[in-house]
């Protein structure tokens, strides 16, 4: 069985290639903080707690913290400008911590926690998101293309959460299924089906609560932008104890295993699915793109569609296999010449890619609500 | 429209008839710890993050904690024995701070938080659960007879998230829909429903993350102890600005609308459901008992079975109409007596009421996930 050591082999391997790191939250370049005033026009974050304040955003994009703990001696947040360590908050004369990103963020979603004392704690104002292999903060910095995971009095599919038992981990498993909101089992209409995989220590909450997945569908289907489909989100850090352990002996041949030879079967019994692999597609971000080139090469038969969100690349002399088609992406502050690169490559090999690089936004989760909306606009097509 | 005052004169009255608050938590008598020693046999909580091994919870069920915050002046855990005020951590020799309960907590969930140099935080060793209007931390001290929510190789129904549009408070909304293993739209069958409210400072995740409520249903099924029926979960703190803004402008008016109204006729347009009073329940713990009694004794057209779980008590001279059956249950460090009392006073007078008393736990969701194992043995018969 292989271990993380190998895993850890292959994301350094990405890196060597100059594909997109497998490490989620890479500081981004730290850009220039703008030369005007910071406009005091902020408001709470959309991620936070109910009827919590803090943090806030103001229209520049700076978030503004707010921590109550009169008695300690530091307190210090993980987010800030790319390269700045975080944001250092002082006391105020209130006795609460105050401070204020040095620069404004990138738009869209980011993780963070708050260092204090010394110890690793959660913002009490957010709502919490397991990423880092911990439930982290999140704070939501409006992005000017919202609009596509906008909430709306529209038709909207549901998230259910499905129970399977595993025999090869020996445990209950959970995974998440968007069905769409024309799904009607009493209807004889089959559905494609996307397995998409959240990043390095995420889980398969991931892309239903912080990605918006089914938002985004919702929206693409509302708009006769796209056929619906049905999408399985489960937990991709397998190993022999089950989804408790974490990294530990951590293994894609694992996860293989479940994917393919237990979770597919029991979502194509389960559900109005065609069962060929022209109507099945694997994509991942991160950590969950390394999945899907690793178990779409090994395992053909059963993907025809592949996708890496900030996961690395296809070469053509590595498809060995008739593939229906390929799509890659990543944020223009990630290696966004080789994603494009690669797609130009597999193009003049002859296969079906479709390359996409998010602007302004590094290796974070507005890089790939933006890239489920690109690819789902081709998928199954 | 009635405000949060009007509330809380409800939660006074049912104080002062002897039946349970409607605040939950509240400390339970304090019991003599055991006269022999500490146990050390401590294994780490179920309720834990991935790869956290504290805090660990003792055969006994003593739970111990340990917070890594170096340079902290004070770190107390708001869950200790009843009365003590929680459980104030000492710094060991590596710089930890470690603390174990002074004896054991009762058998069941529990939520806490940690006050650290005067601020509130979580614990960043467990998983996190809405509770007090705030994603708290929780433990778990197994049970004795835990069996009946454990998780088993039987088949497993569905929690499905559904997002509905409400127009009287113009939001999308969130509910979960707990269905049985064997529902299938295909087939003519129809199911009953039931409608379950969290509690006071809870919101829809609370009964199928804390209350297992659907390992509860898949274990009572497969041991063919009830007939299958649909379960539906939403948040039952509703005002005129959606689930953000917690108790502001709070009403159960605003709720009635928007259960009876809107989900109730979204439910039995997009399920398998049956659609008479006799084949719908409400039931709710603590708060969601109040508005259970509340809205089930105004809209009785809708509702045939009534339950209220730490959530007071019916009165035959309160009940106008027709109802089916009702349920009532509460700890035994509740106020047993007035439930039990409010069950012979139901039956004297003709009605088919069940009381139920939990053993050995108080204001507390063992309680609940006890009351909906036997609740749910007695609806729709």
């Amino acid at each position: 069985m292989k271990t993380i050591a190998s895993i850890l082999t292959v994301a350094a391997l990405a890196a060597s290639l100059g594909t997109a790191s497998a490490q989620p939250r890479t500081p981004a370049p730290a850009p220039a903080a703008p030369a005007g005033p910071v406009l005091e026009d902020f408001v709470p974050s959309t991620k936070n707690q109910p009827q919590q304040q803090y943090p806030m955003v103001n229209s520049q994009g700076y978030v503004r913290f707010c921590i109550d703990a009169p008695d300690a001696k530091s307190v210090v947040v993980t987010l800030g400008l790319g390269g700045s360590g975080g944001t250092v908050l002082s006391k105020g004369e209130d006795g609460k911590w105050w401070g204020t990103t040095a620069g404004p963020m990138d738009e869209g979603f980011h993780y963070y926690h708050l260092i204090i004392d010394g110890g690793v704690f959660n913002d009490p104002g957010t709502n919490n998101y397991y990423g880092s292999t911990r439930w982290e903060s999140g704070v939501e910095v409006p992005a000017h293309d919202a609009a596509f995971y906008a909430e709306r009095n529209i038709p909207h599919g549901k998230v259910e959460q499905i129970l399977f038992w595993s025999p090869s981990t020996n445990c209950l498993r959970r995974a998440f299924v968007y069905t769409p909101p024309t799904y009607n089992p009493k209807s004889g209409k089959k559905y494609p089906v996307l397995y998409l995989q959240h990043g390095w220590g995420e889980d398969e909450t991931a892309w239903s609560v912080q990605g918006h997945a089914n938002l985004i569908m919702d929206n693409l289907i509302a708009d006769g932008k796209i056929d619906p489909f049905i999408i399985v989100m489960t937990y991709g850090m397998t190993n022999e104890f089950g989804r408790g352990m974490g990294l530990r002996n951590w293994s894609p041949d694992a996860f293989q295993t479940v994917l393919v030879d237990e979770l597919v079967p029991f979502v194509d019994s389960h559900y109005k699915t065609y069962k060929d692999k022209n109507h099945r597609a694997m994509a991942g971000l991160s950590m969950g793109g390394m999945e899907t080139h690793s178990i779409t090469l090994a395992r053909p038969e059963t993907f025809g569609w592949w996708g890496l969100l900030s996961g690395g690349t296809y070469r053509p002399d590595e498809i060995k296999t008739e593939v229906k088609g390929i799509f890659m992406s990543c944020g223009s502050k990630e290696n966004a010449a080789g994603v494009t690169k690669a797609g130009e490559d597999l193009r003049a090999a002859g296969y079906n890619a479709v390359d996409y690089i998010s602007e302004g936004t590094a290796h974070e989760f507005l890089t790939w609500r933006r890239s489920l909306y690109q690819m789902a606009q081709m998928l199954f097509k």
